[in-house]
């Protein structure tokens, strides 16, 4: 390989474990020789010389009793991630977090693991705030997806949720619908105060009282939204409540599924519109009213622009973008009340 | 660290270097003072001197146009294998590879980009067969799931999928299904030549001639399944099938709405009965008979497995297992036929 590059061995070592002072131009004739000679570099002579470990980290949020990888959410967000970060020459290296364990982002990047990250399901909790900060003073190339706090200037990929039920709550209005409440995910996501502002608002735009508007809260699982459906039905039954907008296609429809058991059929006793327009919306009976968030695209979108400055030093621009969000009616708000 | 550990400044450098020859005793000696120093290694010197990443590879199949992550069978598989990894400490990393890219499993391996390797979807093809014939030579730590090469020992986690075909079949010749098709994946899977030799089993137990009986080919997917609707509708009403066992849910799902825009539907006009038991089996109308093969256990077993070997060069055991697959009978032949 020395001979090749036209250098003394030394030189050679010295590129390959990135030490001492060298020229770019010779660094270049050595690592060409090497792709020349086709040199499987070592991952630890490749860091040394590049500085770079060729992964993308994904945080997830461990959940043991949630198959992560089968919700419509997590799985879009994660092909729309691999398939970019997969043009663009990385590998992905997932981690599951705990929610209690001490959340060592940084030291992921100090070990030379990852190069950039994408952050799924972070709360808005001390420790996270914390461990986001960390890696923000050591200039992390990170970004959160669905996840923003307000006071930091970190790189963000989001959708617009408040819009979204806007347009979920005038849907149903037009309908006929007059008591219109809404199932959101708790607080800790700014996704699920995004949706309370956009059903405030909606509100507010028809003079309708938003304080008498009922505001249950579910953690998105399919689960919570059938524990609501007693709740919710005798609500419809003392005539409190004629149509629900739910902040996941899962609360949706295991609220559908409860609602059922007693009696209730979305679409023709009460109105209901979920989020995410998820493959099952398609498949309930009737199908579900949803919003279309484009997961795949705010993956692909956060992956893009972390690795372009990953790879780029130059490229420090922050980004914050946010995602249309656009309601497609089906069956569970199509008809009429009586 | 030296201090603590009562050895020299360069015995520690040797150790986390892992150069030249390093008492046992010693070593551990170091790395015990390292950990109450709470020393964060860097990758490099931790590699050298534990040589290893702390990684579990997976190699999944680049399907450009699936949302693998979605598929109950993927996502069930990668819930498994991220619990277990989870729990022995291990990171996952995610490679995917394209069908006509070259294989450099190993190459993972070469550049301590992984410990250990999980491939899913590997094909019955000649250069699979080359990456794994290299992967064994190098004596690294590497198993399949769902697919199984005959005339090789490598590590294999596989379903009984032969003997839930033939209890499909055996099913719905007791419901009065008397025609019985297969529609099936294609054979570069071993899984599909099973569910074949499963279906040509049962049919011979009932002495039934197997050339008669219509096999058809899809690819897995849900459009597959949709795209051979015309013929087996043309079958149906001919009379020469009455009720098919479809090699994956997707392809039955697919099957089951191309028929009903032929005005034909499962339970009542012909049997259905598909295989992996998804989410989607369930929301179906009817909701689709299947066979439950239990996925995140395999990914479970697959990756405990392999990561004590990893972990324990002592323990050197190969490993062929099998797992139980079982019929839940739902609306889809649940129905005699008229």
């Amino acid at each position: 390989m020395a001979r090749l590059a036209g250098v003394s061995e030394a030189t050679v070592s010295r590129v390959l474990n990135g030490v001492g002072p060298i020229k770019e131009e010779t660094r270049q004739r050595v690592l060409e020789a090497a792709a020349a000679l086709h040199y499987v570099p070592s991952a630890i002579a490749q860091q040394f010389a590049r500085r770079r470990s060729g992964n993308l980290g994904i945080i997830l949020p461990l959940l043991p009793k949630v198959n992560l990888f089968a919700t419509h959410y997590f799985s879009e967000l994660l092909s729309g991630i691999g398939a970019t970060a997969k043009q663009e020459g990385y590998d992905l290296l997932l981690f599951f977090q705990g929610h209690d364990e001490p959340r060592h982002y940084d030291r992921l990047f100090q070990a030379q693991k990852i190069d950039a990250c994408i952050i799924l399901g972070a709360q808005d909790v001390p420790a996270e705030r914390e461990a986001l900060k960390e890696l923000h003073a050591a200039s992390r190339a990170f970004c959160l997806i669905s996840q923003r706090y307000e006071d930091e200037p970190y790189n963000t990929v989001d959708a617009d949720h408040a819009s979204g039920v806007r347009a979920a709550v005038k849907h149903l209005l037009e309908k006929g619908y007059e008591r219109i409440g809404l199932l959101n995910g708790p607080s800790v996501y700014s996704n699920s105060r995004d949706r309370l502002e956009g059903f405030r608002q909606a509100l507010a735009e028809q003079q309708l009282a938003a304080s008498d508007a009922p505001v249950l809260i579910g953690n998105y699982s399919r689960k919570s939204g059938y524990s609501h459906a007693d709740q919710v039905a005798m609500l419809i039954r003392k005539g409190e409540l004629d149509a629900i907008v739910a902040g996941s296609d899962r609360m949706a429809i295991g609220l559908l599924q409860g609602l059922k058991e007693h009696g209730l059929t979305a679409g023709i006793h009460y109105g209901l519109v979920g989020c995410d327009d998820s493959e099952g919306s398609r498949l309930t009976d009737p199908a579900l009213t949803s919003l279309t968030v484009p997961f795949y695209e705010a993956g692909s979108e956060a992956a893009a622009r972390l690795l372009t400055s990953a790879s780029d030093e130059e490229a420090e621009s922050g980004f914050q973008l946010k995602l249309p969000v656009q309601l497609v009616v089906r069956g569970s708000s199509a008809v009429r009340p009586l």
